[in-house]
């Protein structure tokens, strides 16, 4: 066990760089944080300080000293972990991870929030590659607790993991990597379904999005898509499952759309989620997704755990 | 507007009719079950009692009579609605809902709860085919929300959306049949793709539950897909998600796995998930899933609403 990390490194302060800024500082971790944009610091801050107001509301009230450079070498100054949250752009990443690995000293890890890239298509030019993992969060990720990490050094990715449960996430490790991971891998299965399912007039966009959060959505929030089916196969669990009902899933799958995203079937997505959304801004929306996050937080009890 | 419905009918007492018959009872509405087996009565009421007491904890404790026939048409005496939940056999359906419907005034509205058959193949038999709807739930019925809607004649449609809706349930109405209706083909879809990955070794069988239940199936208890992008697009919402992330979508799902069920994969996930399970029965896990439901359902706020 080495010793915990006691300074965060956030290099992009967006969105994401503020989320992973305030749970840091809410655990007590110290935060140094860079973006090459001088004017990003107050909408950075600000981010930080409503997320923390979040955070506080679950129990997190760690004071985790959060400060602000425009240079990367000041960010980086005793930071045992650094967090990038740059833009999804390869040639750009390549470049940023090199720069920070340069200046780094080795036992820091390096990670990269990236959803859209695979680990071996930035860490090319970097002349210590072992310790540059992915460590992939989702929106928000203050609150929202998974981490996927893609890795190629076992100590790295166990020392990361160790550190991603200390700031109260849940690291998921791959095996090897994939294009989008494994929660965006499944969450673009669904949504493939879910445009055919608009594009064949089967039910309004409203309706499909009802469909989910009042049934498959609101058991997954609990339990993943094995479990579901081992509590769906009666006495027989998983096993019983497969085996009765194994081949009507392959059927299924036979049977499930490939829609486009032409023109047509985008106006109607974009139609149908103004609707839903009846005025509401998207401010106002996200609002009330972090209420009813910080709400399931508070009384989730997983059902494997 | 017509009278409230006073009794429902619940022909088939398993699992699934215990839940329905359940909910009906906490919200005031006499139930009437029927099953051929007059065994299943003992086991019918004790699952009626403990659905109750789940619901007495959201607070629904009204007092509907339950009782129980072995006997089709005295079940049938008076009741406005019939909640069929017999077996998922397509000859069995079309003769038992022909029977109900013989036995009942045109007025009342018998119900399928099918998740496997489509509308037009089981009323084939029925001499008033406009009164007999799909009305297909999530399991356990009483306490996921959701009931999935397909119908011919749309003042029934309307009636039955009405009853569901005072017995607390979200109506999703189809605009025309599809099998496996809207959220079973959205989880069959992302099933497809957690099954590539189990089989592609790309994680075990527990992180890709918990890549789920930790991620995007957390959001997906609070909005459906189209809203989660719409939130996921910045300030350009749903319309500049698809303009700029549309074409990297599509991609994504071109590289979807089309992963068969045989014997290795089937092995694979029944031992991946007795490790999850970790040696707990499923009554345990059934029992942790549904406190986990009740917590949710008591804090829970959709995005959308």
């Amino acid at each position: 066990m080495s010793d915990p990390i006691q300074t965060l490194a956030i290099v992009g302060a967006g969105m994401i760089g503020a989320s992973w800024a305030a749970l840091a500082s809410a655990l007590g971790v110290a935060v140094r944080a860079y973006d090459p944009n001088a004017e990003a610091e107050a909408r950075f801050l600000s981010q930080v300080e409503r997320a923390r107001a979040q955070l506080a509301e679950l129990g997190l009230t760690g004071t985790g000293n959060v400060s602000f450079f425009s240079s990367l070498a000041e960010a980086l100054e005793g930071a045992g972990f650094v967090q990038e949250n740059g833009p999804e752009n390869e040639a750009v990443k390549r470049k940023l991870l090199a720069k920070i690995d340069a200046l780094l000293p080795l036992d820091a890890i390096i990670a990269s929030s990236t959803s859209a890239l695979v680990r071996s298509s930035i860490v090319g030019d970097c002349a210590r590659p072992g310790r540059i993992i992915v460590a992939h969060p989702f929106n928000p990720p203050h609150l929202v607790p998974l981490v996927e990490i893609v890795g190629a050094d076992p100590d790295v990715v166990t020392r990361a993991a160790d550190f991603y449960r200390a700031l109260g996430r849940r690291p998921v490790v791959l095996n090897r990597e994939m294009p989008g991971h494994i929660a965006n891998r499944l969450a673009s299965a669904l949504y493939r379904e879910a445009v055919h399912l608009v594009e064949q007039g089967v039910a309004s966009v409203a309706d499909i999005d009802a469909a989910l959060c009042n049934g498959p959505g609101l058991r997954w929030a609990l339990m993943g898509p094995h479990m579901t089916y081992h509590l769906g196969g009666g006495e027989g669990g998983i096993a019983g499952y497969l085996a009765h009902l194994g081949p009507s899933q392959v059927r299924r799958w036979e049977s499930l759309g490939n829609p486009s995203l032409d023109a047509e079937v985008q106006a109607k997505i974009v139609a149908g989620v103004a609707e839903e959304a009846a005025g509401r801004s998207i401010a106002e929306l996200e609002a009330r997704r972090d209420e009813g996050l910080l709400a399931l937080l508070k009384t989730r009890t997983l059902v494997s755990d």
